[in-house]
């Protein structure tokens, strides 16, 4: 397999953690430029409150908005059945749910026991299944959670193992705060790929520990070809220190490239939307490598 | 083995870019705090034309001047047979020989040609064995050369392979513009170590392309145990966007610990010599992942 899949979760995961909430008008534009340069695969927004999550209000109108390509595919993120109900009727591909591997995080994150929580994502993807959905599972904190510290490997795989018999599409592991190590994530993304085959599973990192590239690297020896990614590395707060952001897809296609992947994505497309981001912000974004990448582009 | 060498080449790799020079009492200040930090293998400069290099100046006074621990290993860089004799008569322990893997670097960094720099390394390899000096060999642009492109791994190993039968005691394996990617190093350097054992191999990188954690990594994946480093990822000029920093000591630190290696050096007391090296060259230094290391020192 010489192909990576990069799933653009900026929209999503990248945007909703900024302090300048943009409309659905400017979410279509980046979307569609998005897509304009090669991506397939990009997570549109999430349906829950706005009151909560204000960021991501509109959704509905970002996911009618947009113009997606023949064989792109569109997904949301939805906490509850309500958010799944939302999804479906906007017209996305795709649900992700998210179930968070610890205990304390779920309560913390959508007050429910891991059980709940568990029983939530196993019946939306039963769901899906009988209404032609596609379902995603993220297996959040899979790695290291904020509350409870390292989690346990076994516990990954048993739940990932029951969201994929439940018939979800796809498992992302999800390194939510960027705590994991290359060693870790090889030794739990080879184990994975070993039971379920590299095809319905994913990778999601976050680059707080400034290791995600070598994360995605890891993670590519396992055999994982699946990724997320946001522009700009999007995902922290781009005006405080230590930003945890996502890996950015502008690092991600180079790195898989070099490597020998093709990814469909043109890189050189991506850099005026890393600017056109910073600018929507009004705050500097862009990747580990957007340096040096806006040099070689000169 | 569990253990890893970082060898810390700020002093000289790092600081020779820099627009502000600093005089050889502010680098034994700088040296002598590495070393309380418990770096043990310390490049404290380099013995070229303090015309063509002034921020090299006064390597001699710098070497008399730092206060070495027991058992700590002392180099500088040597460009030829009269940068052999002052580094002796300074009394480093070690001196490092570059040899550029390329015809064109060769010329554009020291005017002779790679047999001729071949030459020169065996001459001063050979002297080093006889008078008791150890020399360290270093292969520059390793994986690409800026003149010449891609490098055939099979020249590497080749010249790699004469520095080392030669007697050096260390062959460094230098990604000089920060261009590899992590298969790339997974690749040569296993054969590398296949063919000579890991105990006489390190690897440089620079971080120009934010793959250094990952060929990090690799290297360590390939057997690598021992790898330059610059304090605040110095190297590149801080004051340009795209600096084309040394992987930084505190990020290589911090990951080979979580890895579970043991390099007997202190990060926290690295964070503030990061901080103080920002304050004598005015700007901001610091690795990929320095702002989260200040926070979790916080």
């Amino acid at each position: 397999m010489n192909e990576v899949i990069i799933n653009e979760v900026g929209p999503r995961d990248g945007l909703q953690s900024q302090q300048v909430i943009l409309p659905p008008e400017q979410r279509i534009d980046l979307i569609n430029a998005l897509f304009a340069a090669g991506l397939t695969n990009i997570e549109v927004g999430s349906f829950v409150s706005p009151t909560a999550v204000p960021q991501m209000a509109g959704t509905d109108a970002v996911a009618r908005g947009i113009s997606v390509p023949v064989g792109a595919n569109v997904s949301a993120l939805i906490p509850n059945r309500k958010g799944y109900e939302l999804a479906r009727r906007s017209g996305v591909d795709t649900v992700a749910v998210v179930v968070s591997a610890t205990e304390t995080m779920n309560e913390k994150n959508i007050r429910m026991s891991l059980a709940q929580v568990m029983d939530v994502a196993e019946d939306i993807i039963a769901r899906g299944s009988q209404e032609g959905a596609k379902v995603q599972a993220y297996l959040a904190v899979a790695f290291e959670c904020p509350f409870e510290g390292k989690v346990d490997p076994t516990r990954v795989y048993e739940l990932g193992g029951r969201l994929l018999e439940a018939g979800a599409r796809e498992l992302v592991i999800a390194d939510t705060i960027g705590a994991a190590d290359p060693k870790q994530v090889r030794s739990l993304m080879e184990w994975l790929v070993g039971a379920h085959g590299a095809s319905r599973l994913a990778c999601h990192f976050h680059d707080t520990r400034a290791m995600g590239l070598a994360n995605v690297y890891a993670a590519l020896e396992s055999g994982v070809r699946r990724f997320d990614a946001a522009i700009g590395g999007l995902g922290g707060c781009p005006f405080a220190p230590g930003a945890k952001g996502n890996v950015a897809t502008e690092d991600v296609v180079m790195m898989c490239e070099q490597l020998g992947y093709r990814t469909g994505i043109n890189l050189d497309d991506l850099l005026p939307i890393v600017e056109a981001v910073s600018e929507v912000l009004g705050a500097k974004v862009g990747g580990r490598a957007f340096s040096w990448l806006k040099q070689r582009a000169a």
